[in-house]
């Protein structure tokens, strides 16, 4: 799918981010009744502590098309950077599972050098990229990035006529919708 | 594609649009030498009138992501709306020629009742949206939308090490690239 934010400067950004699932409730149980925690739900990703990401928009949105059913979901929330100084327990061990769970080659990718900076023109290839990372010792550079949503956009091109869907969350738990033309 | 534009409220914002083709140097040829005008490049993108888009920054980002290739093409730049009050004819000539060229069903949509407003409850699918459109008028709510990218963030996910490149338009024909790391 795609991830927008807005820099600091004011302008667009977007790019395509691989979405690594779905976590319920991250901010923890207290306060909320048992009944609403699969209604606050996250969208999982993961980034760079040195990517520009972290130091744009907290709020994002999300574009996620579905070719099949032809379907476009845009999702707008606030961003949340689960980083190597995080203190929640639940949020460290997603974390900690997420580092364990992705491939030994994006694993990797948190040792190369910075990324978005000048390429060294004498950059060694093999040196600098051919770099493997400890599937037990979490990189200080990655991040589990967590995206809430409290608006979605939802769009259905299949069928007579299009049908749209707007969805504000009322609360944590209550989302109301609002039915908009195509 | 994906096009992010930042709302008047300062929100990111992105949405899956179709691309429309190129346009060479669409701001006429006074003052440009010849060779250039190939290098002053727009992407073509139709909208509403009546969108949002039409009200958000006048500076986008558009996402391309070729999965054969695994190429990613951020182009981030100015968008130019063409709408029915435009005067320059080259432009009114690619807007009526864009009109022409898209489907009986997209031209239709340009007569739904306003995208994005309060669905009425007793909307009739039948006569709100059940309409057509003369392939030979113009709908005043058709606007071409040209998007001129002056900075390109150009990634090759494919190979080894993954190349990364930036753009930057240092002038109307000519672009300085910079490799940076992925």
């Amino acid at each position: 799918m795609q991830l927008a934010t807005v820099t600091g400067d004011g302008l667009p950004a977007v790019r395509t981010v691989v979405f690594r699932g779905w976590m319920q409730n991250p901010i923890g149980d207290a306060g909320h009744p048992d009944d609403t925690i699969a209604k606050d739900v996250h969208l999982k990703f993961i980034t760079d502590l040195r990517s520009s990401k972290m130091s744009e928009s907290k709020v994002a949105e999300a574009c996620w098309y579905f070719t099949e059913t032809r379907e476009q979901f845009r999702l707008r929330g606030e961003l949340m950077m689960v980083t190597h100084e995080s203190t929640d327990a639940r949020l460290i061990r997603q974390r900690n599972g997420l580092w364990k769970s992705i491939s030994d080659s994006a694993r990797a990718q948190f040792s190369w050098p910075t990324p978005g900076s000048e390429r060294a023109p004498e950059a060694d290839d093999e040196k600098d990229f051919r770099c493997s990372a400890d599937i037990n010792a979490v990189s200080q550079n990655f991040v589990l990035m967590l995206l809430r949503p409290n608006y979605v956009d939802h769009l259905r091109l299949k069928g007579f006529p299009q049908k749209r869907v707007l969805w504000h969350r009322s609360d944590i738990d209550s989302w109301n919708a609002q039915p908009v033309n195509p």
